[in-house]
């Protein structure tokens, strides 16, 4: 048992987000993938808004979840309907789903403005519609209070009388929404203690959005005034600013309150959940998420680094491990010789000579006067601390590259054409290729002349390319910065060029790319 | 006079993110916008630690600027040094900014065990470092009380003493830092309450990270529980989860609270300031931020639209308008339509025939659709409304360009040859040039060829040159967007091009500079 009651509506509140589009397949993974991580309930779709989620209904029954329940989701009934003969809520019964919910007008003026109906019409569509439901379905329905929180400050008795009408009709959740995501952590826990003391006898959940930037906050100011249902999405995706985001709702529940939020030993999963959902709806994570972001736990600042080192406590607010994420400690100009100790610490543990250690330090420190940067560029820094190490030879030798562009007017697509020369062992090659742009050309011909010594190089995926001007003062002149990100046999390379020429900054991270595919040995086992 | 003090620490925290790396010139044109959008105080770096902060609290002295204190940022003496032959403590003196800002440990353990002395000498050590700077600068001196809020749940009565020392040695403000955004916003509410307690007579602020995603809350917290210095970053970008993001307490403290933080009318440069910033650290704004973000306003439900075109306050917890941002409708193209015929109207006023509206608009969303965005690059934007008025004639004819590069190992710059063959006129004129990489050759030869015409052309200066990939799953073959910004007799240029290769889209952008540059009359007289 668990003492907060989890409400995912990732997969129909959260499909309301910008950007967001969710196929059947990807509802049914994600489903699978929130019973995985634990949720206590699953809002799947609205039956009566389109086929697809009528479909996700019918097809979800045969997932066979351990522990979710999955939610059909719709609304009261329109105004001129007897229940019975309401398409939408005839709709919501035939999901079939374990629990039905249905959200309702709170706020007077949406009444009067979007429903365009009296105020005691709403009250009688709201006691109604839940009553035959729950008849009818013979399914525990929850009722939404949408705009609750508006409205209760515009119509504070009125906005009472809503749930008053749907608990009396039998709703086994009244879930007091803040829908346009702008009420404050004191109105939250106000206007809860207010339902409270009106309804005691009611069970209530509250659903909030992110529009002040407060959602977390106003979660748990609702969950410290007695709400035990919590209602939100995966990473906070959802409409404008998105709803609450329930992994970071989920791990200060936990970790900080002590109250259990999924059955024991989920909690690690929450930062493979949300890469997860991320991939599905093909977003971005930013990595600035809380507990499971990629640099929620990364040090950059040289004096954070060290400390923590000693003990992690010292700057960090709980465990990585506890939210299964991972600490990274960053290389930059602003880290000093920390970082750099301590990266080389963890990759290279046996590295302990202190001339060797000095001497990366050095050359780090020079690369990033230069306008290196090794924060996305792991792979750099090994090939980096291989050369100062004695344990790296060149794969190939480089005699030159040429690059051929010729643009005309009207042509839609102006090839470039490059040659590279290289040595590979006793061969000598010179091949050539067209590309879209100068990288892309450089890419193709110098995989043409390696291709014969190391056929696996076919499966280096260059996957990302990204163009940064390190001093942009200078105009064309100044110095760009390229990264380059490729998949090789399961594991992402990562690599980094500066020059004033795109060409030769784009050149030397695309050869440390192939460099660092060739590296046979993993780097742990280096000696210094 | 504003209610709250706000101090921004984008510079110096926010520079401690993953991927902010920001150079001088960054760093001064930022200071520029944060000064024009109103902020009290703007803390520019760490002159201990790195030569480049150094320059720049030498050159933004001559910026003029109109509301803001510059703050110089550093820590408490080393337990070993005497205040006055402590070299950082001697830079922040010779910074000579408005104000000196130092951090002192306030946590118990991390004294012991990060700074390795007694309790009883960081007391001394904060005492003297604060006592000292006032004396020998003459500026006023901030103590940011670093971990306090946990160094006041491990020992309350030492963290409170250290705060007292910074007090009596006559910090003017006492800044609490939650440095690892752990937080709960009753915890800092009560530990603002103990301060207030024990040193009645001290002024407060409040400086929180985000890793509990609770920075916003814990902020509102502290200004409720008596803090009036407001410490943040615009965006929040900042190490590990980042710091409270100021745009969101600013809109949260102003609309919600009517408490004023920023000079009357500059509430609405938010938005503004916001897409400045994550330009200039060159990462991609998140669409769903609080109050500024591009989808913060951005209506999709049906029903949503509909009832908050009848009636905003329906759907959105304030009006767009009032932090510089737009609503946005999402139910199709159409959307995009009234913003660009929002900037028409608002640029070419006089333009009211129909059918060459339609025809801009249509040309700007196929334009989008390939890539190209006008936000930043207005003189291509113009271009495009004059190509479809007719009221444009290209002021030379490209027959095409040509670029040559070597790249040989070893050689410390790889200088490109392009040549550019172009007719002015009745005279065609081939020239040729050598640049650093190939957009500085390209640009060289063909200010080469345009001379004879037009001399002044060597007044155009390009002062800044940016590259983004668009849709970067393509690897080398990805399209790029180049930005180019142009200075040409005291007006700024921007225009942009797109291509999948990189040259091209460099050449589109520059042609676009100075095709704008040679347009004589302004635009506003166009008619259309």
């Amino acid at each position: 048992m668990t003492d907060l009651e989890i409400y995912d509506t990732t997969l129909r509140d959260g499909s309301q987000g910008e950007g967001v589009n969710l196929s059947l397949a990807d509802k049914l993974a994600l489903t699978q993938a929130l019973d995985w991580a634990g949720m206590a309930y699953i809002e799947g779709g609205w039956p009566g808004s389109n086929p697809k989620d009528e479909e996700y209904f019918a097809q979800v029954q045969g997932l066979g979840l351990a522990t979710a329940k999955v939610a059909a989701f719709g609304s009261t009934r329109h105004h001129r309907n007897e229940p019975a003969q309401d398409a939408n809520l005839q709709k919501l019964v035939a999901a079939k789903a374990d629990v039905i919910t249905i959200f309702g007008k709170t706020w007077d003026l949406h009444v009067t403005e979007a429903l365009r109906v009296r105020l005691e019409d709403n009250l009688a569509m709201i006691s109604s519609s839940v009553a035959w439901l729950r008849e009818a379905s013979g399914r525990p329905v929850f009722y939404d209070a949408e705009h609750f929180f508006d409205g209760f400050r515009a119509n504070r008795a009125y906005a009472l009388d809503t749930l008053q009408a749907a608990h009396e009709a039998g709703a086994l959740r009244l879930v007091l929404c803040d829908t346009n995501g702008g009420s404050l952590p004191g109105q939250v826990a106000e206007a809860v203690a207010a339902v409270r003391a009106r309804l005691p006898g009611a069970v209530l959940g509250i659903h909030v959005h992110n529009d002040g930037g407060l959602a977390v906050a106003n979660t748990l100011a609702a969950v410290a005034a007695g709400c035990v249902q919590v209602q939100g999405t995966i990473n906070g995706v959802g409409e404008r600013c998105g709803n609450v985001d329930l992994t970071t709702v989920i791990a200060n529940a936990e970790l900080k309150l002590g109250r259990r939020c999924l059955p024991a030993g989920r909690i690690e999963r929450l930062t493979e959940l949300s890469r997860l959902v991320w991939e599905r709806i093909n977003l971005a994570p930013p990595a600035n998420q809380p507990y499971v972001g990629r640099a929620a736990f990364a040090h950059k600042g040289g004096i954070h680094v060290s400390a923590v080192q000693r003990n992690s406590t010292t700057y960090e607010h709980v465990r990585p491990e506890q939210v299964g994420n991972t600490r990274r400690i960053l290389i930059s100009e602003l880290s000093g010789r920390a970082n750099v100790q301590a990266k080389l610490a963890s990759r290279y543990p046996q590295l302990k000579d202190a001339d060797v250690v000095k001497a990366v330090l050095d050359e780090v420190v020079a690369k990033e006067n230069a306008g290196y940067s090794y924060e996305a560029a792991e792979a750099s820094f090994d090939l980096l601390v291989r050369r100062q190490v004695g344990a790296w030879k060149p794969s190939f030798q480089l005699h030159h590259y040429r690059i051929h562009g010729l643009g005309t007017p009207g042509s839609q697509v102006d090839l470039v054409e490059a040659a590279v020369k290289v040595t590979v062992g006793e061969q000598t090659r010179l091949c050539a290729a067209e590309g879209h742009g100068p990288v892309d050309a450089l890419a193709h011909a110098l995989h043409e002349c390696l291709r014969p010594a190391w056929p696996q190089l076919k499966d280096l995926q260059l996957i990302d390319y990204k163009v940064r001007v390190v001093d942009s003062a200078d105009g064309t002149a100044a110095k760009v910065r390229v990264l380059i990100e490729s998949h090789w046999h399961g594991r992402s390379i990562g690599t980094v060029g500066v020059s004033e020429n795109i060409i030769e900054a784009s050149w030397l991270a695309l050869v440390e790319s192939i460099e660092a595919a060739l590296q046979e040995e993993p780097c742990g086992t280096l000696n210094g």
